[in-house]
């Protein structure tokens, strides 16, 4: 087989076979072929994509570069949760504590991200004293124990996916549906999970900008999981505005607490519920509607919070956290209030804006080395659909440092009016 | 400006600026952008294609990549000649002394080809003593010495060129009309010429396939030779059987030789004589019906062996090749006659066919450091549309080695039967 043989078939439009795509990802990880050619057949595919079985066959020789996560040590069905990331997503903080509640083992690693905010690992370790490096041993004793773990990804899943996703960023191959689903999917299956619940998001604030896009990726990323046989399950979500009314790390946390606890506010609540049902229902092989009721009611009666207060305290955490967020994070030391401008009817908090807003406060980071301040972040008191007067207050703006003018812009000018 | 907008901006269809291309091309030409951008940008123009003024712009950036070859210590309008190869092909043995003969003086690089034959470099080379490794001010003393010069092409001219065609070669991004004629055009342009005559085949033994494909080709190559102000002309040839009688190296000398005495075959003869009445044309600023009378004239006259004798001499060769090519070249040590196996009507002997038979007697090189047979070859005594009788010969295959029953069977197959 020749690397340039693959390639050309995939150019002029046909289909690659297992042992094709196989033997292109082998020798590609192994550094048998260069990165030239790699590049080669992923504009190549941009531009005739994949079939489900194609795609499988990429997910699949992905998953199988590097370490492979071994759960079988934790018992009944493991199911993990990937969100395709959005401003203001900290869902998985709510939905894997209400999973765990209801008696589904969550072992979810999650990778450090690049955005408006860090990932869910970074916001998790804005608790001081927790830490997700938990080598995979560990973090079966710990599922076994408490029932849940979030950890930090190890580095060596999944290292074909990691050396192409670096060769997409600087070759303009990153926007293919079967490229996106195969990276996502390749991660979930190294990392061990029996079945998947996918949170594809849309919107201004989202990777996938329209509805059609994202239902194509979540489309793709079941079928992925039909071919290699994992269960998947896939919820789509409007990211125009942000998820909740927080958007940063730690502040974040707090915000999940106050879900867990019974409030928080409604959008987010119900989308926690919904993809909790989806796990739920998965892990025990009941119907979504009976779980999501299992899912409220952990809720309700404060099981899911001491899940979570169990998890941060095996993780090395304080879980006081769980009781008293402000006394643990303590009061960032700047904070400044946007207030609107004009009376007027408030359509949306642009998604985008408030995460640049976060980004500039420095809430996240460009590349993986850049330090963030865990306490940066915005708080929005105007979301959406409301009526303001001048010098209303619309959301509050925090950080470690002075708030720049910049940032200010950013908050100001992601609020639309009608 | 970043390499990899200019690769989202193409695969997305966009227009590239002449300033764009030029960053690209310098900055491939320098190392500071990588294989991996470079194969991108191949293959979205692959799919995207280029108009003529991007395409213009990509060959000037090549052409001007490396070292230009300075002929303007030569009097007279410079014409050049390329040809995009095919089985047979000796025209530039032929029709350059022709040309040279009517006054306008040939000043040709030539590189040397991989494929069922050497190329034309290969071929003068062949003969005796004559070297093509010679230096500009060289050639430009011998070109107004004796009114032509065919030289090796330098290993500096249009070096992004040389860079993109071998990266091309194993990304799968060879069959792209404007890459074709901005790596032909840039060479042409570095190599000097005021004005381009253009040879392009068709056909089975040609790169391109079809008539539409050439027409396409030569179209762009004289869109880009309009965009850069070099007057360019071309001729579109079927390549559908050999040109010929003779494919190999010394047996392609002596068939031009044949065809400057006023013998040779009728198609390979015709065909020069369109060619170099262009490029007299260009040249003298006259119709190309008048000069395709005066390259007659030549060789009616024998001004035109006189010329190719003169060059030969100049290069260092032995011109009585000239009056017995038989003596300088002497008999290949093997030779095997084909014979038709049965009556019928021969519609064609199949040019790929008689070119993989002349590779494998050892005409050919795979890759550029590979030694090869300046005595191996074919010579056709049936070529087209013949009534033929069984045990009747069909062709005569040379070598400096033992014929194989490969080189025999290639042979054979070619002949089509009706």
């Amino acid at each position: 087989m020749r690397a340039v043989d693959i390639i050309i078939k995939k150019r002029d439009g046909g289909t690659l076979s297992a042992e094709e795509i196989r033997f292109f990802i082998d020798a590609y990880t192994a550094g048998k072929i260069q990165d030239d050619q790699a590049a080669a057949l992923m504009m190549s595919i941009f531009f005739r994509g994949m079939d489900y079985k194609e795609t499988a066959a990429l997910t699949l020789a992905m998953a199988e570069s590097g370490e492979q996560v071994d759960l079988s040590g934790i018992k009944g069905v493991k199911v993990d949760k990937h969100s395709t990331g959005g401003i203001g997503d900290k869902t998985s903080m709510i939905v894997a504590p209400v999973t765990a509640a209801c008696g589904v083992p969550v072992a979810k690693m999650s990778g450090r991200a690049l955005g408006f905010t860090g990932g869910t690992i970074d916001k998790l370790e804005s608790i001081p004293g927790l830490s997700t490096s938990i080598p995979v041993d560990k973090m079966v004793e710990i599922v076994n124990r408490t029932g849940i773990c979030i950890a930090g990804q190890t580095s060596e899943l999944a290292p074909a996916d990691k050396k192409l996703y670096a060769l997409r960023d600087v070759t303009g191959t990153i926007e293919s549906i079967p490229l996106i689903a195969a990276s996502i999917m390749s991660k979930k299956i190294a990392a061990g999970a029996d079945a998947i619940v996918l949170d594809v998001k849309y919107g201004s604030g989202a990777f996938m900008k329209t509805k059609e896009e994202a239902q194509k990726l979540a489309d793709t990323m079941c079928g992925i999981g039909e071919e290699v046989g994992r269960k998947t399950v896939a919820v789509l979500n409007t990211m125009e505005i942000p998820l909740g009314m927080c958007i940063g790390n730690s502040i974040e946390v707090k915000e999940s607490i106050d879900v867990l606890k019974g409030g928080g506010s409604q959008d987010l609540k119900e989308h926690c519920i919904h993809l909790a049902g989806k796990m739920i229902g998965l892990g025990l092989g009941i119907s979504f509607g009976e779980a999501e009721k299992m899912a409220q009611k952990s809720i309700d009666d404060g099981s899911a919070l001491k899940k979570f207060a169990e998890m941060i305290a095996a993780e090395g955490g304080d879980p006081e956290v769980c009781k008293d967020p402000d006394k643990i994070f303590g009061i960032p030391a700047y904070s400044k209030t946007v207030r609107a401008e004009k009376d007027g009817h408030i359509v949306k908090a642009d998604a985008y804006r408030i995460g640049m807003a976060a980004f500039t406060l420095g809430a996240g980071r460009a590349v993986k080395t850049d330090p963030f301040d865990p306490n940066a972040g915005v708080k929005l008191i105007v979301k959406c659909d409301e009526e303001v007067k001048t010098g209303q207050e619309l959301c509050i703006l925090y950080s470690s440092k002075p708030i720049t003018e910049e940032s200010e812009n950013w908050a100001k000018t992601a609020y639309i009016y009608e």
